[in-house]
């Protein structure tokens, strides 16, 4: 009998791109709020999501930096299972709810590519980098403190696609709102068979189900943010008109589950 | 209406990981003939495909270095669109027809990897190299000429997975039955809604069809290879217990098609 | 007039792959001590410098994750100046006086790499990971506890050289002698001009200087090691023949000065 | 006894960065020549090289994509010694004899980083990529024909340094004076003991010695070009006024020697 979660399918089920659930994350993260064009903005939501009218164009740029475990100690495997991710999360409405879209995310790990397909994230390779925090008092430790400052960049295949800054102005208590939407992304896996190339095998709305979420660490500043033009990216359409609050914090979560809204493909 | 043969599905349909096939390949191969322990190997096989009784374990470790394009002069972005890959091929039986397996693949780009998973290869990212041959002399350009040596090998995560050599003996105007097998591969896209992690939405068998197949500039001769065991992986179950000729030649083929051969999920 | 502290030298001097010091530290490390067979670790070191008749063959295998800045708030360019890197030091003596003195080095970044060797480290190219710790609990986050574990390995071009762990047993106020040895390395650059080849341009034992050195967060437990062997490399010959305790701690110092020992070109 | 032509010294000598010449390279050429502001580049000359008054602000863009081979079928390790980059040159006069003046350097390998340095190239580390042909024919083949296209490009952390193109217009038997001047390069080792940091200790204007050199294969036709600007590099400084041909070959050629022109520590 062949193992495992994914492909590859084995029979220790060890080779397996990705791990079963439950998977733990615990992480760092660096955060910026903004504002991009509405009318731009509204032409990345799928069938069924909305802009919220509340909000319209707000948006979070999420850098994380994060440890990855599953049930077999995959943190002990650092080469294998660290992680460093970006995404966008844009404020939008299904069926009357207040969500968080997610049209676009960059990671730098296979594993965590693959996990994102399943999750309805829409990943692809990219290499991210933010500014780290020490213990050890230095010039190079980065502290927060007021006034202490984070940079983030994120590239794919050796063009820059986001660089964002973080300016540490008080440490908080809660994330007062931000992040507070459930996320939903889109599950999408097509057919090659031909004729059959735009009637893909599985696509579904999903809303993420995370357990024991924990954020803490929280300090708020002020962001900056840039989306630089780039060949065969769209990301830059997205990019702020305004930005505003900066964010830094830990973070910890696992996930065991998925709830699928829509089947698209009925 | 957004758009894209897979995610992320944009506005314009340029974010798009993987574009719309067809696609199209052109590169140079270095691969090895191999017997494995076929009671081992036997265990890689999904229901319904069989080890061939003819030739029990023989297997091809097959190293590829090539450019991809498909409508949109994709072979002019090569930072994104050249690749390296390594896949294995196990000599078998689907009702009767002999076909070659593909248990374990890897490739060094994030498209691949997503286009690989499309196509039933069970892709994760490795690094993988083959010594090249350039047209000026020199002790460095590697001549396809008798007794002209190159090596291969494949990394994933900082561990050696494969290393290969191939020593030409003789040009030849094909390759004598090497890879005239049709591959089958595996679709397989898991659910993560809770309980249903082993009911996966997508879990096909199904059978690549190559568009205009050319192979050309074919060398064989004798081939070194082994698969050092590590953690995480389980490719040194395949390993060689005798170990055949080596093959060097260039190819092109192009792909807009799968044949889909059972639907394992019924 | 062109600037900048190494090549290449530019107008502006913000071109070199490194700043000018004053250069600033700040990281993580995981340690291992050991000790190899000192009638093969003898013959790594250079004339004047022998093993320590106290401790014959005790060395320390040491992982780092930091992150770099000179004057330029080069913290804030994370994507250039967060390394990682890996030391073997090797108790010895030097006139008398005991030493740690570093054979291999390898790091995940130029500048650090060329950093190395200008202050004496035998730097080269690796890809190094260690266990990382984050602030929010969860089964990812590796806190820093009794039964604490941790793993580090380091791989270059695709081969595993080194791998370890350790597991915490008990928080200290430092490191009870370990890495309390100075350490001295080997300034070396060749001449290319014919017949020269074996007469380095430059050829000094140094020994660092290091300001303002700060270790904290100080955990000590047991140690795992393991040097698999790799073509291309000599690191396995100093491989454990019993390995010790291992270390998890926070540090920070700064390097503004390197003593010159004894010029070898003489 | 320490053997070795680089750090690391050891007792084997195979684990140096850089193995002992003759160095011998085989590889391809995509090259675009082009004018830069002279008022500008003029200041990237060292002391001693002045612009070339007949062509005052040519520049060439070379990206290089070869096999490295020394006394050890080096090029039978395709992970370590196979390697791409990127340079300009910029014709230049010194003491009335026209030569080559190499500003910047890129490389995606840390032996030819290092290799570089001490033959006075100026190398960063950089992913580089450009268009190859193969020769079996397809749409992703790019082969060597009128109006065949080829793109490259050059990127250093993430940003994107350099972009260029060129679309083939004839075959020719020879460069037509194109890279017919000798490279002039500078091989600089600063000191890092306090108070010394501006007098390096070698600073020499060196010449290449070419062993062997073959170029065949050679098309010539129209260039593109860009330098986009980035954080960190003062390469866009020297971008391109005007671009001229386009040139794509092959080569090889050897090292042994070079020769020092002047010792600037003097």
């Amino acid at each position: 009998m062949l193992k495992g979660f994914t492909a590859p399918r084995s029979p220790l089920g060890i080779a397996a791109l990705v791990p079963s659930p439950p998977w733990h994350f615990a992480g760092d993260v660096l955060a910026v709020e903004f504002w991009n064009d509405p009318d731009i903005s509204a032409h990345i939501l799928p069938t069924g999501v909305e802009l919220d009218e509340q909000c319209r164009g707000r948006s979070v740029a999420l850098f994380t930096d994060y440890q990855f475990t599953a049930q077999n100690d995959e943190h002990l495997d650092p080469a294998r299972y660290q992680c460093r991710g970006f995404s966008i999360l844009l404020d939008a409405i299904w069926k009357g709810i207040p969500i968080a879209w997610c049209p676009y995310c960059y990671v730098d790990n296979d594993a965590a590519l693959m996990r994102g397909w399943i999750q309805g994230y829409p990943r692809k390779l990219g290499t991210v980098h933010q500014t780290r925090t020490f213990a050890a008092a230095s010039l190079a430790s980065a502290p927060l403190v007021h006034d202490g400052r984070f940079s983030a960049c994120m590239s794919a295949h050796g063009r820059l696609l986001v660089q964002a800054g973080v300016t540490l102005r008080e440490r908080a208590e809660h994330l007062g709102g931000m992040l507070d939407r459930r996320i939903v992304g889109r599950r999408y896996f097509p057919r090659l068979s031909a004729g059959l190339h735009d009637k893909p095998a599985v696509d579904e709305l999903v809303r993420c189900v995370s357990g024991h979420p924990l954020i803490t660490n929280v300090w708020i500043g002020e962001g900056e943010l840039n989306f630089p033009e780039a060949y065969g990216e769209e990301l830059e359409m997205l990019g702020p008109l305004k930005v505003g609050r900066g964010y830094r914090f830990s973070f910890s979560y696992s996930v065991t589950d998925i709830e699928v809204l829509a089947d698209l493909t009925a």
